[in-house]
């Protein structure tokens, strides 16, 4: 055991520890402001430069409170202006915006990590790929959960056999949003911003990669239903969200999520012989309870929070850039989740089973 | 906290402590001699004065052994052996075999507590309504989860508002099968004997019921997949069970349930306001997770396990029949489950919705 905790090793993907990634951050909301920007100013390999926002004065008056050189606006990161301040830059806008801000980031040559989902559709995620394709820069999704120790050791328990063959999955994603953003027009209720939806968009997504990443399995078939209630979802069809996956080798994986319930986040997967439960699995803390046997094992890695993984994600990025390296979250398998997602929309959309 | 602990009422059903309803017990598997039997000695107001097994010698042995009056064969039942020494009769054989034992009893007079599912079929399990309903005899479908206090307390909580409006529900409900039985011929196995299948009509039903006990809502349409891998499963469609089911009021439930998979049970709904989560769920230990606002509360209950959770299952029926009052999990409310569980394997066979 002792062992086993102490050899795991942490960063088992990094390649360099020398030079330094300069970042523009684009769209300043609190996830960006809050969380990537403290993140990437305490990790080992990157530094923020530029802030990109809807306003010059916004972007310049956050640059100025947390000692970046440049503050600037959309219209002016499209200029080019700054440009030669930043390598790479991170995408945190509304859904339907991404695309926008990749194509010019493209253009410039620049090195993009882009927040899930990737995009509003999957035309539009695929025109994020073949956008970053033929302007031959890196792309990778900002799939958070990648980085975290228990989401890493629960893979590698699982690829080494210690649940024997995956039978099922249950992943849940619930949070109340208008408690924690009490609004009722934010861009996560907009389709035209959000996309599909909210709740599979937003939360579901990260079962469905996490799963992926866990069990390196796709989904094949998706069944699911769908209903909004409250007056703030009228334009989202998923304020509450159930759905049925098979994947690869006949795993069978139910989901649920909703972005006006009481938060719970739980990744539970079990196999003929044991099963790895991550309950909290998604926001922030991450709890591992491990079962074999007739033993039971929790894991906790006290210090991992959601700055932490962002931490780790820009660190891995930024190796990735400075080593001319591939990243395991590209465009392809960003795109696959943003195929997921739409199946699922119509599958319940048609009561049908949408295969993939 | 104190007065929610001390004043919970365990039996808060119990009209009468005279009187004793004497039992016959049919189906002498290690179900009934190991937990039904000794549940019965320990009641209140019930006695077991009759066991009925495949032969005489067996039954007679088993009776001498557990200091029971009486223990006839099959055909010594159906004959009316014995029959001035029971008032009631439990009725734990496989499946298929309930209807049979249902009409011999129902034509002595006699009350009737029939094992879960209550046959292998609908059609079957009708028919153990109406021979009950045309015999007028107590019927009751023993889901002994109705009498667990944790099972209790949720529905109490739920009822009073505690999660808010009911969101979604999980339940899962896996077990190795073969290695608790090493024997691939055995009847959960056989759809002769078992009915539709084996992970869904002996495992999902808890996770259904309950959830049906619980939120006093009922599903309303059913999707799901089933495979079967492992050489003992190749007569039952479902090795391994996922199911997305519609409650009243558009409740999301999503259940995955295998007899070849690693043991575990859990049942969890989630609300707009908390969350109340029993895991484990089913099997003897009853664990109660509540969370609400950022407090989180477990509860044990430490003596419960299965033995007591039958004594207290039998009570009640006693109870019931004594004070010649209806009983809850009746005819109806059994024949409910029938229809769901068929639901679901048809939906798996047409890939369709399936709705109730």
């Amino acid at each position: 055991m002792r062992e086993w905790i102490d050899s795991y090793e942490e960063r088992d993907w990094q390649t360099t520890t020398d030079g330094s990634v300069r970042y523009a951050l684009i769209g300043l909301g609190w996830w960006t402001v809050d969380v990537a920007l403290p993140a990437i100013e305490s990790s080992e390999l990157g530094e923020v430069t530029t802030l990109v926002s809807s306003t010059t004065e916004k972007a310049q008056r956050l640059a100025d409170a947390n000692g970046v050189d440049h503050g600037i606006s959309y219209d002016e990161f499209h200029e080019g202006k700054a440009e030669s301040a930043y390598d790479a830059v991170y995408v945190g806008t509304p859904n339907a915006f991404h695309l926008e801000y990749v194509e010019t980031a493209a253009s410039l040559g620049k090195a993009i990590l882009c927040e899930k989902p990737m995009e509003s559709t999957v035309e539009r995620a695929r025109q994020v790929v073949e956008t970053c394709d033929d302007a031959d820069v890196p792309l990778m999704v900002a799939y958070r959960m990648h980085t975290d120790p228990a989401v890493r050791r629960a893979r590698d328990l699982i690829e080494s056999g210690f649940i024997g063959e995956p039978v099922s999955v249950y992943g849940n994603n619930t949070q109340p949003l208008l408690k924690m953003i009490p609004d009722e027009d934010q861009w996560r209720l907009d389709p035209e911003l959000s996309g599909y939806g909210t709740s599979v968009m937003d939360l579901g997504i990260y079962s469905i990669n996490t799963a992926r990443f866990l069990l390196d399995r796709d989904p094949v078939a998706v069944q699911s239903q769908m209903s909004s209630h409250h007056d703030a979802f009228e334009d989202v069809p998923d304020e509450r969200s159930g759905a049925l996956l098979v994947l690869e080798d006949d795993v069978k994986m139910v989901t649920t999520d909703s972005q006006n319930a009481h938060e719970d986040t739980q990744l539970k997967i079990t196999g003929t012989e044991g099963q790895i439960d991550l309950h909290p699995a998604f926001h922030g803390k991450c709890s591992l309870h491990l079962s074999r046997n007739d033993t039971k094992v929790t894991v906790e890695h006290e210090t991992f929070d959601d700055e932490r993984e962002m931490r780790e994600e820009f660190d891995y990025f930024s190796d990735r850039i400075l080593s001319d390296t591939p990243v395991y979250a590209d465009g392809r398998h960003g795109l696959e989740d943003m195929r997921i997602i739409s199946a699922i929309h119509e599958a319940a959309r048609t009561n049908e089973v949408v295969e993939l």
